[in-house]
């Protein structure tokens, strides 16, 4: 792991990006914490780390306030990383049907996902390793949001996520059914009620499928993009309670 | 109304029992507050008030502690009300039909609740009035809880009541998703997952049905009395942020 810029926010946050192989990723550590300090992955749609930053920066500095440490990385084929041909094509094939007024295939949902959870799953876990083995880090771990077939696998592969708040808003392929069994951690699942591009069904069908014996869904009003302020504060006490 | 005792509890809330007509109930109001303070009127199953005594109390004492006065009233055919025969005769033939593994009819529920509603919503509205011309109260009214039928009903015809924290937990009559439609008030439902005599998916459907522009709702593993702890907490910051 590669520091490669270091700067203290106003708020005493310390922000450092760091890259992974070829991979850039940013740690954010609290002014003062508890030694070792909890760390909260932040997971984040493909849109790239530099569209992402201020609302990573944001979530990242809210979860400093409560004493925890904060990472995210960039997903493979998203910003400054190389282009992925098969996620394109699948993106393409995704936007074609929903333009035709198609219901979106098992096939779309897998081309789009799948390759993705393979990949990036693993460097998630490198990422952890290097991060956890930084002074100061070591705490507790948790996981938020993001694509939802990346958190619920690593929760499902990774012992050290002790806890994960969950955002059903995007793709879920079959095979995140069978991962959700396999979770036993608790659960905090975000569900926007009026999202357009996500399957209520299959939400509600996935909380029911997590293995978790703590898991509780909390479903607002809204699109995707809605979730409501009050709903930030809420995943946050579940950390606390979850991370300390 | 007729104030019958009044005791100091030690942690400064004073509670009040009162009668209105043959109508017992309980005012719970906290040893600061703003003037006027808001009130919470406390729903809860048809136990009697005896038995529900002292779930309410810890309800109202920990309401009291943000700044809210809390009421509750007896249930008709309850605790020291008059038995209702209609009532009992419903209450029977539910659990014929649960013993018998049948599946719960719609004339069943409507016997179960659709009375209960016409009689018991007039006497909320009637201790409303009484209530808040009480000395220190008048602010905002929240409804928290108890038969979900009877608090949409509620919620669907006095503009007094501001916001509701609803329990999807007991039998949901047809007339109700009419009711839900025309409730336009914030509305915090709470769901228990895997409640044995509840129907997840009329719950669900219900939380779909209200009117409202902001409505959350909050599923939790477990049964029908599994309520987390923290549930109540949360509950607690939506009037928070709603009846101050």
């Amino acid at each position: 792991m590669h520091i490669t810029s270091e700067q203290r926010l106003d708020d005493g946050v310390l922000e450092r990006t760091f890259t992974l192989g070829d991979i850039p990723g940013i740690l954010w550590t609290p002014a003062s914490a508890p030694e070792p300090a909890p760390l909260i992955l932040l997971g984040h749609p493909p849109l790239g780390l530099g569209r992402m930053y201020p609302r990573l920066a944001a979530r990242a500095r809210h979860s400093a306030a409560d004493g925890f440490a904060s990472a995210t990385i960039e997903l493979p084929g998203s910003g400054e990383r190389p282009r992925w041909p098969a996620l394109d094509q699948a993106r393409a094939e995704l936007r074609r049907a929903m333009q035709a007024g198609e219901p979106v295939s098992d096939e779309i949902v897998d081309a789009l996902t799948l390759p993705l959870v393979e990949k990036h799953v693993p460097e998630w876990q490198g990422a952890l390793d290097a991060l956890l083995a930084l002074p100061g880090l070591g705490g507790p771990v948790g996981f938020s949001g993001g694509v939802i077939a990346l958190g619920v696998r690593l929760a499902a592969v990774d012992p050290r996520i002790a806890a994960a708040v969950l955002f059903a808003g995007s793709f879920v392929p079959r095979a995140t059914f069978e991962d959700a069994k396999r979770v036993t951690i608790p659960l905090h699942v975000l569900l926007q009620w009026d999202d357009e591009g996500n399957d209520r069904g299959a939400s509600l069908d996935l909380f029911d499928a997590f293995g978790s014996e703590e898991k509780s869904l909390h479903a607002h009003l809204g699109g995707h993009t809605g979730v409501p302020e009050y709903a930030g504060e809420a995943a946050a006490q579940f950390f606390k309670r979850h991370l300390r």
